[in-house]
């Protein structure tokens, strides 16, 4: 095969789009800066138990999780597929802070499967978490710092979504027939395909209050009210009331924001949220741009249960599915060792400016800038003149 | 095992000191902007052929880069140990300009074994190359942005230092017994370890003319003057005088910098250096800070050989060697819903202000911030105040 081929589901980032990528999140890490986020960066790599803690070790994140052997230690490493439970031991173990932390990060992780066809394999994961307040107020501030960094990166009428999966949860840990179907049921249920989960009733030995409640969950969608409904219509199972009481919580202490519910929205599909969970969702994007919720007890793992919150996203498919912005401007100057023209060289890249040396005898072609002035010797001086 | 514990030479980078590393990448990107390089973000993992091309499947990247199994294709990937090889791919096969292309980079690699005891094996590789010009041209504007890289980092007294890896390719080439001890010899001249070359001599079959030659290098230092040392002093072999007339070109070339020539540092040790190589010492490292040089032909492994030369350095490292900065300034402000609170609040952070809000009932401690200004109601109106 030839060498320049990349594998499947995973590509390069050419020059326009890497800059787009580079400057927003520096945009989004500055807005979390201003609300007081420490930056950390946890290892592309570490010891699989520690990137599986054990609530995800049957999950989703396992089956992502690229594994490979450890030279000096023999033992198996993964190669993150997610950067929220390295950030939790960060604040479990290594901070031991005693009150609040709040934490940000911004890195490349990877998945051993795309999550559709079209799926990237690695993304630039960004995030920020709050852990040790098991208060509202955290999870408030958590969903005002997502719909602002979405607006921040020019996205436009973005959409909150909430949803609770101890909701599901206790529909499935109420009926043995339904646990080792649990992973089919939710995407059945993501995707409100109520024909399929009759058809997998149909198969299974699935009671029909669980399919009952299934269905029903499908249609739980809408403002408010549908909290009302979900009291009515779903099965008061053990964690059923809790898990809507918690929604419930989030909802009154919610400022203005508008929101919608969706009960069959599973949220993120890491099986480490224990409480309310939100995502966002935009034109130009099929499914959720944003997914975030709280994580309490993820950090008992590394010694320290605390109450978290927080989100993350892909700045890669945030970025791919917004307008290309305008190219940088530059200057284009021959080649020279004119003490004069090294000069100015040298002050227009001081003060910000591209300044491309032409090399001798070579042209160019650029993505990235848009080549619009020129520097020339003319009238006994350089000059920097605008391009025909 | 405890889940806390990393891998041995991994770490996880703390607040201070990962928002020191972001705005030195920024500085550096921008920097490297300013001469009109594009950024390029290849993938995190690829096909192991990718990765090591020809010329390095037998040498140090191949020892350094770990390995895993893709689960859709079966085939081995690598994860990255260098971007130098797949910015090449890049500049060969994606972009396939006729002219100049100036492409840099900033990313994560992984190398299996560490370089020292004490080294990371995860490092944040930054570099600038520059593909498509064969002229000395080329070289001098990476030397020059090398140099001016590290002193916009904020390192004083940095020394470059100047070799050609073929220097010591042809003295081993010329020995049939010498060849297969290559790394060993290459590593007994980096540490000018005399004895230890007289020592290998005696047990294999190397030639005296060798032993001699390869001695003659570890006192090959200094300033220009080095060359006509050289030419004295060194057998008259395939390739060398090559090597030492390329070395004099960048030499006559090179502005007015100060520089050293070491013939017995191999430079880059992945082995993919065709032509005059470039070292950067500055004091607080032990090792070299920055390693480039010419690397025609790379590209020939991804259907199209190039002219090349970049540079690249690993920018944790980089700033684990400077002096702390100070830390951000930030204000306190309590929680509230209060307008009037949440409209002080925003305006202060739009101003690029970092405002904590503490949440009711807990503490703060902070590594990053310094809190020296608090937000309290007084005299009827909420205003920013001093803390004592």
């Amino acid at each position: 095969m030839s060498n320049w081929l990349l594998p499947e589901n995973l590509a390069d980032i050419l020059p326009a789009e890497a800059r787009r990528i580079e400057e927003m999140r520096r945009r989004l890490l500055d807005l979390f800066r201003t609300y007081g986020f420490e930056l950390v960066a946890p290892p592309l790599v570490e010891y699989l138990s520690s990137l599986l803690p054990e609530s995800a070790m049957v999950s989703d994140l396992n089956l992502r999780t690229c594994k490979l052997v450890d030279q000096l230690s023999g033992r198996t490493l993964g190669v993150r597929a997610d950067m929220t439970p390295q950030v939790a031991r960060i604040d479990a173990h290594l901070l031991n802070r005693e009150g609040v932390a709040r934490l940000c990060y911004c890195g490349s992780v990877l998945h051993a499967r795309p999550r559709g066809l079209l799926s990237d394999r690695e993304q630039l994961q960004i995030g920020a978490e709050i852990y040790g307040h098991e208060g509202v107020e955290a999870d408030i501030e958590i969903i005002q710092l997502a719909l602002e960094s979405i607006e921040h990166a020019g996205v436009t009428g973005a959409m909150l979504d909430l949803n609770h999966p101890g909701v599901f949860h206790a529909i499935v840990q109420a009926d043995p027939a339904l646990v080792p179907l649990s992973d089919e049921a939710g995407n059945l249920l993501a995707a409100k395909d109520a024909a399929g989960l009759k058809e997998l009733a149909a198969r299974s030995g699935i009671s029909a209050t669980s399919l009952d409640a299934l269905l029903a969950l499908t249609g739980l969608y809408g403002q408010s009210e549908v909290l009302l409904r979900a009291r009515d219509t779903l099965p008061d199972v053990p964690g059923m009331r809790a898990a809507l009481d918690e929604l419930e919580v989030l909802i009154q202490a919610l400022p203005a924001y508008e929101f919608t519910i969706d009960l069959a929205d599973m949220g993120s599909s890491f099986g480490y949220h224990s409480g309310a969970t939100f995502s966002i969702y935009a034109q130009g994007w099929h499914d959720a741009l944003v997914k975030g919720g709280r994580y309490d007890g993820l950090g008992a793992a590394y010694g320290r249960s605390r109450p978290a919150t927080g989100f993350s996203f892909d700045l890669r498919k945030l970025s791919s599915g917004l307008a290309s912005a305008a190219r940088t401007r530059a200057i284009r100057a021959p080649w020279g060792r004119d003490p004069e023209l090294v000069r100015i060289v040298r002050e227009l890249r001081r003060a910000g400016e591209v300044v491309i040396q032409v090399l001798p005898g070579q042209s160019h072609s650029l993505d990235e800038f848009d080549v619009d002035r020129e520097i020339q010797h003319r009238d006994g001086a350089w000059q920097v003149l605008p391009l025909a």
